[in-house]
This record gives structure tokens, C-alpha cells and sequence, in this order.
């Protein structure tokens, strides 16, 4: 058994006894441990965390799913953000880098089952993409929720990796991937030339040739300027890579590392490589971490 | 309810059946995690260690004790390391640093029931100390075994914190103890000049007037040199304080670091601590790592 993550996305931020009945479902799964929730009422959108090991983390996703279609309507669904489902996005998530290819299974496992028994169809995305041009989460949801039903009938290339090719009258289609942990990280310079954090985020950001598996911006904040990041996998691009590039362009212009900031929750393994690149610990492993021992004995 | 760690020693290193039956006593407890075992038949001696919960570790600890209180007779017990009791020492360790008070109260409740109920006296070393005298566990262990009882006879300076004042006839004495996790941590040279790893260790351990709470010693291995080090309270000194110390020593005699090696097990929070010193993210924290709130959950 394998210890995975799951950050479903579904389509409603502004009726919390909605959400809560979907963190519900999830949540009764026994082995689930739920780890946060974030609604956005301007996005019409929510986003639920929850671990454990693979076989919990697959029945709560499938009952998460179940009750967002049950209980969300599209049809008379507004938001800021994409959507084409009521459960829109289902990504499973390892945290340890050498269990991808589980996370892939329990995806095309889960998206099977939302397809067979709740008559959603499912597009697979990311690493669990089935074809090429849908590891592309944008390209898959191109039309969203109003066009998606006449860009199926419409182009054969459209149809579902799972279920009849139409969407669900009230639930749309759900895109369900694997993908690694993303990581949210800023820098904050000791300075306030905003077009200087920007040609920073441009040199560094894998859009305009840049790291790989790094998007950037540059930002102002209230006393200085920030280069903000999201990793999309810390494997590839590391904190430490990222740090150490912001660094060297900043002292190009005179200008030091203020701090930085991690958002959010990092896996522990990223933590472990930074152990192994800042001491030149090679050999440090995850094991050798002690809550990691006790969390081994207790699953 | 706290997350520590128990890592006690006892006095048999040579028959595996009676180590056998010391560890199945404490794992019988609920909620406790065996995380190793380490005999060592020159020293006839041996190491356990588990964690959970803070009553769990408390019952643990104590069962561990009676069991070898049963099963081993120090009259009848040779070996390299120094030694008072059957039980020799039990020292809680707290997982985060706040937790430190915690584990001075379990080891004073412990050291209370191993008197109370075992008849074998006790003294509180390290952070349970009540006598300042009694923070170094060589000063409270002096004379071992053999020569404790007359010492508590003659001088009453050497009477146990609790129980009677005198040594159990096969068991001894225990001492139990609250201390700071120790990190077992060693930096090879690009180099095979003893000397200069000798001098290096010299230059950054406690005794010889450097780095607090650390000891080091300049060793020879086969293709290299090794400044070895334990540090006993990375809050103090961390694996990053030393390795920037050895490498400026290093780099004033023209030699480079090679790698660093993390023996046994460390914290999560030593490297929570890391990624705040070399990332510059001092608001980062160890609930912030994914599997630190998993096993919140679990908990």
C-alpha cells in the first residue's frame, strides 16, 4: 500500500452545506485523512486535500465525486474560474517521487468507476493522459461545461477516455490525472524595481525558456518586490534550483534575497533533498526522518 | 497529548531472546512504535527505539524497565560500556522542541514508578535533573554497578533521587533522563591529512572552547578524511552551523568539503530548521509538511 494525496476540485464555493456534504463523503472513508478545505466564492470553486493510502484515498475521491454530482448543477453554476464538471478535477498526487505509476493506476481505476456507475464521462490528464495532447489540463476543458457537449458532437477527438461520449446533464465530465506535489514558493528581494522581479520570473520560468517546471511572476508587494513560483514538480526544479537562479540574477543586478516563503504544504521528500544538496548528504534518505518511521508504523 | 520518543538502554547485549522479550514488552503497549534495536555484544548492551504518544511512550518505557529488572542480574554481567543497571538508562526525547517539559514530566512519573513499583532507586539526569550536579549522566553513573552501593553508603550526596538508598542486588540503578534529540553527523574532507581533520574537530567541539553542544573527532577512513560529530541539541548547533563551520576551516588549509553523512534518525524538525537557514523562509514550519499532518491525523 502506497501513501497518496488527492486535490479534487469541485464546482461550488458559495453553498458551504454543499461542500460540506462532500467533505463528508470523503472524510467517512476509513484511512482518509482530510488535511484542508478552501472554498472561493468568486470562483464558485473548492478545493479539498485529503491523503492516505491508496486504497482509502481512491474510495474517497469516487464518493466525493458521487455526492458533488448528486448535489451540483452546472446548469445554473457561475464562477470565475474554468469548469466543464461539478466534480471538475481530480488529480492524485504521490508523495514519494517513485510512486507516479500508482497514482496513474488508481486514476484510471477511479475514472473508470465515474464513468460506469455515476455516467460522468472522464478525460485523463497530466501523467495519466492516455493520449499526448491531454496531459494539457486547458486542453482538455477547452469549451468548458456549455461547449464541451457541442464540441463532442462535433469532433470525434473530443470524446471521453471514459463513458458515452456526452456529458452528464447536470455534472458535465471530470478530468482525472496524475500529477507531483506543486509546490507554491515566493521571493521577496530587497528592493522595489518591480520590472526587475519580472525579467527575473521571464529568465527563470520554463514558458520562456527558463527551468523546467517552473511558472513565474514578478509582483509588488507593500515594501519590496517578489519573483512568485509555483513548482509543478520539485523533482525537476527544486526550491533550492529556483533559490539559487533568483540569487545569482538579483546579485547581477546589486540586489540580495530578502526571504522566501513556502505556501502551503510541501511533501516531506522535498525537504530531504534540500537536505541532501544544502549538507551534500547524498545519502539521506526519507526513512531516516523520524515521524516518517512512526507514520510507516502506524499505516 | 505529545509525540516523543524513548530511546532507554539496557545491560544485555549477548542473549537475543531476553532483548527479544524487553522490546516485546514495550511494543505490547498501544500506541507505541518500535522504530530500532541495536544489540551489541562487546559492549553487552543494548538500544531500543520507539516513540508515540506520550502516555504509550510512559507505559512503554516502564514494561521495558520491568522486564529487564526480571531478566538480567548485573552480578552475573560483564561488558565494555559503563554501567549501573539492568535498566541502565531511559531518557524521553521530546519530537518538537516545545515539548521539552513534557518529557521531564514523564520521566520524573517513570522514575517515580520504576522506585515505587520496582524497587530499583533512580536518578533524574540531563533535563530531569533536580540536582544541577546530576545534568551529566557520567557523574551520576560513577563507580557502576559494582561500585554505586558503597558509595550511596558512604557519601549521601550520592543517594538516588527517588527510592530507597540502596541498589537493587541484581538490578542496580536506573537513570532516567529528558534530553534533546542527538544527530549523529559526519563531514568527509577532500583530503587525507589527519591532522588537519583533527584540528578542524579541535577548532568546533564544546570541550575546546566551540560550537555549543557538540563533540567531534578527526578521524582517517580509507580514501579521505572524517570530522565525526554528535550533536546533542541541533537547536543549539544544527547539522548547517557545523557544516559551515568545518567548511571555512576546511577552506582556510585549501580543502573542500566531499559529502556529509546523517547517521540513524533525525527529526523532521532539524530539517524544517534547514530549509528556514538555507532558504531564507524563516516563517516556514514543520505543519507545513504533508506527512507531519497526516500523522497529526493518525495520532
Amino acid at each position: 500500500m502506497t501513501l497518496i494525496e488527492c486535490v479534487p476540485n469541485f464546482s461550488e464555493g458559495r453553498r458551504p452545506e454543499v461542500v460540506d456534504e462532500i467533505v463528508a463523503a470523503i472524510a467517512a472513508v476509513d484511512g482518509v485523512s482530510l488535511l484542508d478545505r478552501q472554498s472561493d466564492p468568486a470562483h464558485n470553486r473548492s478545493v479539498v486535500t485529503f491523503a492516505g493510502l491508496h486504497a482509502a484515498v481512491a474510495e474517497g475521491a469516487f464518493r466525493g465525486v458521487a455526492a458533488a454530482v448528486r448535489l451540483i448543477d452546472l446548469t445554473e453554476h457561475e464562477g470565475a474560474h474554468p469548469r466543464m464538471g461539478a466534480a471538475d478535477v481530480v488529480p492524485f498526487v504521490p508523495l514519494k517521487s517513485g510512486d507516479m505509476s500508482v497514482c496513474v493506476d488508481v486514476a484510471h481505476a477511479v475514472g473508470a468507476r465515474i464513468a460506469g456507475e455515476l455516467g460522468v464521462p472522464v478525460y485523463f490528464y497530466e501523467e495519466a493522459a492516455r493520449r499526448e495532447e491531454r496531459r494539457d489540463l486547458a486542453a482538455v476543458r477547452e469549451g468548458q461545461f456549455e461547449g464541451l457537449r457541442e464540441a463532442i458532437a462535433r469532433d470525434p477527438a473530443r470524446a471521453p477516455d471514459e463513458g458515452a461520449p456526452a456529458v452528464h446533464p447536470t455534472a458535465g465530465a471530470t478530468a482525472v490525472g496524475a500529477r507531483a506535489p506543486l509546490i507554491a514558493y515566493n521571493i521577496d528581494l530587497e528592493s522595489r524595481d518591480l520590472a526587475l522581479a519580472q525579467a527575473i520570473a521571464r529568465a527563470i520560468r520554463e514558458r520562456d525558456g527558463g527551468l523546467p517546471r517552473v511558472k513565474a511572476l514578478g509582483l509588488a508587494l507593500d515594501d519590496c518586490v517578489q519573483v512568485s513560483m509555483n513548482l509543478t514538480d520539485y523533482r525537476v526544479t527544486s526550491m533550492e534550483d529556483v533559490y539559487a537562479a533568483v540569487r545569482a540574477r538579483a546579485r547581477e543586478a546589486g540586489v540580495e534575497i530578502r526571504r522566501s516563503e513556502v505556501v502551503g504544504l510541501v511533501p516531506q521528500e522535498a525537504l530531504v533533498r534540500l537536505a541532501r544538496s544544502a549538507l551534500r548528504a547524498n545519502g539521506f534518505t526519507a526513512a531516516q526522518v523520524l515521524e516518517a518511521r512512526i507514520l510507516d508504523t502506524l499505516l
